[in-house]
């Protein structure tokens, strides 16, 4: 099924040669404002043309919202929105149809429905990502006014191009890594054609995509993505984990390949001595009120599949893109061996352009969880204050659960006052 | 919510201390052959206690079947099952309640909850992953049953201690890596108290296992899991692509870090040229037809989100075990610093369970996926057949999309003669 | 959530005044021929401004399809479709603004959401139907096409004026009701203006109408709709059993008040000795082939939950329209009495524009219940044949469970050969 | 699939001869006061053999909580839950096993799953009720600390025998009726065996209850049930009004064959000028504020499918049970004739009973609208207030929407000052 999410819902449609791809975007809160430019910006960060190291197509990739919006600010009901396709055409026969493109989605599509869109993989195209894009904006935007909550995305590898990830051997991530996670911004990532706002790293990724370019190749790569000022208590026990939540986003995106959350698979090779992250006092960086955070953050933000206040930071991988002009010797449809060489121009590398991508996947899934743990804590608010509950279930030593709970926000979990036993 | 899956659904309860653990598992077909013993053999394999080198609490973990069979057959009703706790009393109150444990659930369960299970973090136990243990098996049992399908996990990394991936620097997977991906089974997997089927390597993560234990530490790890004989067309474009369910199950199991599919994050370092998989004409490994396989399988049996008939492999990343004996410095929950050490047996390192726990989420997410592919081929079956679809719809020089659909299933795709157009 | 339905999903948006309504449809079969007129005709039946007995608006709403289809064919990909709005102003304000309107969604909404569209109920807008109505056509043409269902609804009541449901007071339905539930066609229904496709009743609805409109007053009334040659075996036990679906469908239609199944409330007032429906032998109407029938049929086609293969038949009630141009004693918003008195044309009765409405409905809620079925078919199909099993369980004095299970249908359940025990 | 609810999700299992019948509640907020007692109340008054008019079997259904909860404390993590069944053993053959009980699920189940439970109807049977008449309960206990919810449930009909729902032909519904509708009490309807809590009319019930027994006939019968105190602003556009889902849930407990929201069917039979609920100025019934109320409600509190602050109220009608000890000629499975008389002792009305099931399933509702609703309001709240936004989408004349949406739930939606346009 095209939809995700349990209560920010997102229900995409459109093919890459249809008459539009669009989505319908239900739970967005009422009472936000909300125009087509909040949205347009991150298609048009994510639109093929923007530079020569991507595809030299060039689409405008217009939104227009069809409803849930009056007077620039959002009704509560669901927003439809779409863009048009320019080329609507079915394709047109060609000799490279005799052949399943390698890694590409023609085969399993035909083994999947028995027939497929003339052009190939239909809702495997990138185009499929518009309509999430734009769902993951207005998401963006509600996250940022009512949390202050920043997501950014910046390009950690291309090819073997690597930002340093760590200087020492045994440190689990580096000092210079964990301070781009912790400080970069949009603007300076986009500072960048590349979207690695690490300039030296850079300058050898452009090399290498122009290198890649040069020989009919393509290049995968990596990329980073830090989400800022979450509330602590996100995510769900058990299957709905925050950290599982967005595996799930980020793998849903065309060409993905791996998913790691906080210290990831380098994380694994250190002891717990290490790796765990040591509880000190400190100030919530939203909310600006003394709490508990952790000294080094290699949890990801996330402990026990539920955020932590700290940030949530993860690295998704991206394959090189399947389709190459070089020539490639590969089996038609009918079993019998040939040579394919696709036509027309193809990004080298697609990690630049997948940034806005994964920042709003992350949005979708952070709106989803804060809609259901904002369901859980204004309903609990409401029963009685509890007395007498043993200390070790709520916070030794205080008298209510408050302090832990953190932020301004209304509907906290109702004061719970514990007697002696 | 603690469920999982669309049309095969697993709904879990239980804590620690709780009377029981279980879940309920709707969507299980009628007419299988099931006892309580089918589904023991793996929650045996997922207990504590089973080899020096984990806890050395033991517990039985005996399956009670509840509802759903007769006779030892399944009706297609609800299978509700539940396996006893020993320990059923709440936590006593000792001083080590005075700290939230460092990259544990305490303090982010107190976040979401405003109270908490006496024992600490509930749910985040690994206990929670008994009911699903319990629902993968029978999904294990129909899946080899009418399909043949085998998923064998194994581990692939302790710490620092690993399975050569590769031999050569220029090579994307190693020969001898692939054969065991290819060829491995659970009998060889059993065999070494690590789960390491590679003797060698296996010697040395023991080695490491015991190095840590001895300093009151704990090691991560990995695991790969391949799944051989699924049928090519499962999973769902857009969002619910084949891997991104499956990290999705995967990131729900308690410590888990990363999860790559294929080639993974090292794919992504290789060009498009090398990366990509070509076609070539072969065998069904399943039914012994003739059909399109690949010749290399760096995408993991999965492109465009849909299965492609190849094995399908991932691996997962476990970090080290939060709790240790060793003495931490962290913070109690009132913000003071004081010094906390674990007490009781702890696993030193838990990958050598989570084979059992990978396997079945792994049956979990192909179950779910085989009953909404067979819902769409049935239902389309019926269909009277459509004539003078252009070629690039269809399969070119073929008059039928049958060919590539694979196997003996029922419920096929109708033949589709395309005319000339 | 705007979304309806498991495997066949339907998502809609749209408010009356917004640029278009619209819906996307997940889970249509690949290879159903499908254009823009399929679908126009039934959108074409719910129309405004069809008769002098309903408003006097006229819209065309016309369909566009954006996605899911090419060369007229189902790719298998969900289906976005739109109608334009004509007037897409927010509205503009008026004396009647300080009013929230008797028994309609002005004020409600405002509770729900804390502001509205300008226009007042904007979900709640009749046009809302749109998008359930083209997802519902789609449906209808799969069940046609693949199973020969019919779906036939037609207007029941119109205020008092009614059909003869029994001549007898002792009877549960009568005979002529009965003939029109077992035989009636959208032909004979489309004859008459009013719906009613009996001319006698229909005459004096009209009349009815006719004098309520004069009035500047509204009437409800009722519909009853059947679904004839549905297989059996669909509708989940429990707590998605068919009726239950399908008044859930139906009391999600605008204005409506009462669903009931069968001989409904009626049937509740006759003992058990009447009211059960005794099993004969018989011809299953679609397959031609023997099969067990009921005589009667007060189950209305469900027993258990889950469909018997009669015609399933129900029937439901429409508020009079809360839209008068009668002068209405009411408060205003903020507390004061007044007087209000609606302008513009309204329908003094809407149960003839609801007949495509609930057929369509109709048709989303069979076509879910197929998918879910087919899915458990198909994959319990591909079981090793059963042997042994004890005679309560399959079909006594038989070999196999087949003789029950009707039709041509692929996937059927495996033959389960039940020796002596 | 066995589960109802989004926010508040049921999930059960258990057939009539199986070891036990339970369920799993997730989305329980923590913080609740909850015991075993709390539960075991509305179990009992489900259970059978309360009284000479019901049957005779007697079985205690004690229910034991496994999770979820700690020092009588919800912990907000899923409750699992269960009943032992007392007859556990399959069905042994019997002569009656010739044939499908008429009415009954005998061979829809054969039909759907190819194989049945030994003893009949599997999940069919009144015992699957269980698990939801626990989760309701509890919901039900929630919805009273925290909002002050009464829900209450009466029989109103038993065969032929019915309340007084109207004194004159004209008027909607009577002044007697609609008194019992907004006071009646669960004390005042467990007074009578019949639960019927109008003396005169349950004497007469029990007199037909009684005749029928004697004749080894059954009658059918209806309920009213009627939700107070619930908070304006329930249920959701389109798909999931509060009405449709109220259908759903209710047409899925078993022998149900009708559905009526507030006048229902009979309401439709009246102009709108009538019919309509005009708004007077008045006091919320929970807060004591001052709020718009209706001086009618035959809208039976919804209006839009969103909840308008008055009483909920709804009819259901049920069946005549469809086991009888009557001899009736119907085929046998191998279609042929022959005459079936049923054995044992079966309820001959199960109205009285069904009371608890319909008010716990009616709780699980509201309290899963109550959690939808709260996580629209919460996160609304967190939002920047509006200004200048246009009168006719706020309240006209007030500089809030505060006024309208009721009462001291915290996570009220945002004030919206609106400017001179």
């Amino acid at each position: 099924m095209s939809s995700f999410g349990q209560n920010y819902r997102v229900h995409t449609y459109g093919e890459s040669h249809c008459k539009s791809v669009g989505c319908i975007v239900d739970g967005v809160p009422p009472g936000l404002k909300l125009t087509e430019e909040d949205i347009q910006v991150q298609l048009s960060r994510r639109r093929p043309g923007q530079s020569d190291i991507t595809t030299a197509r060039s689409e405008f990739d217009t939104v227009h919202l069809q409803s849930g919006t009056e007077h620039g600010v959002t009704l509560g009901t669901p927003i439809g929105l779409l863009v048009q396709n320019k080329d609507q055409r079915p394709h047109d026969y060609a000799e490279t149809d005799l052949y399943p493109r390698p890694s590409h989605a023609d085969y399993t599509y035909l083994a999947k429905y028995g027939l497929k869109a003339s052009s190939g993989g239909g809702r495997a195209s990138a185009r499929e990502t518009i309509g999430r894009v734009a769902a993951g904006a207005i998401a963006e935007k509600y996250l940022k006014e009512a949390y202050g909550i920043e997501i950014v995305a910046f390009v950690a590898s291309v090819g073997k191009v690597a930002l340093p990830f760590a200087e020492e051997e045994d440190e689990v991530l580096g000092k210079e890594y964990m301070d781009l996670v912790n400080t970069v911004t949009r603007e300076q990532v986009d500072k960048e054609i590349t979207r690695c706002p690490h300039k030296e790293t850079s300058k050898k990724m452009e090399e290498a995509i122009r290198a890649a370019k040069a020989k009919d190749d393509s290049l995968g790569g990596s990329l980073t993505c830090v989400i800022r000022n979450a509330p602590a208590g996100l995510g769900e026990p058990a299957f709905d984990k925050l950290e599982a939540v967005l595996a799930h986003a980020m793998l849903s995106i065309p060409s993905t390949k791996s998913f790691e959350i906080g210290s990831g698979l380098r994380g694994t090779t250190f002891p717990g001595s290490i790796h765990n992250d040591p509880f000190i006092e400190g100030v919530d960086s939203r909310t600006g009120e003394q709490t508990l955070r952790t000294s080094t953050n290699w949890s990801g933000g996330i402990q026990g599949g539920i955020s932590n206040g700290e940030d949530i930071y993860f690295r998704i991988g991206f394959k090189p893109p399947a389709t190459i002009a070089q020539a490639q010797s590969t089996a038609r449809y009918d079993g019998s061996d040939g040579v394919l060489a696709a036509k027309g121009r193809h990004d080298p590398c697609v990690v630049p352009r997948a940034v806005p991508i994964v920042e709003t996947m992350a949005a979708i899934v952070i709106m989803d969880m804060v809609l259901q743990q904002n369901a859980r804590k204004a309903t609990a608010s409401l029963l009685p204050p509890l007395t007498h509950l043993p200390p070790t279930m709520v916070l030794p030593g205080k008298s209510t659960v408050q302090a832990v709970v953190n932020g301004k926000d209304v509907g906290e979990v109702q004061s719970q006052k514990v007697g002696e036993e």
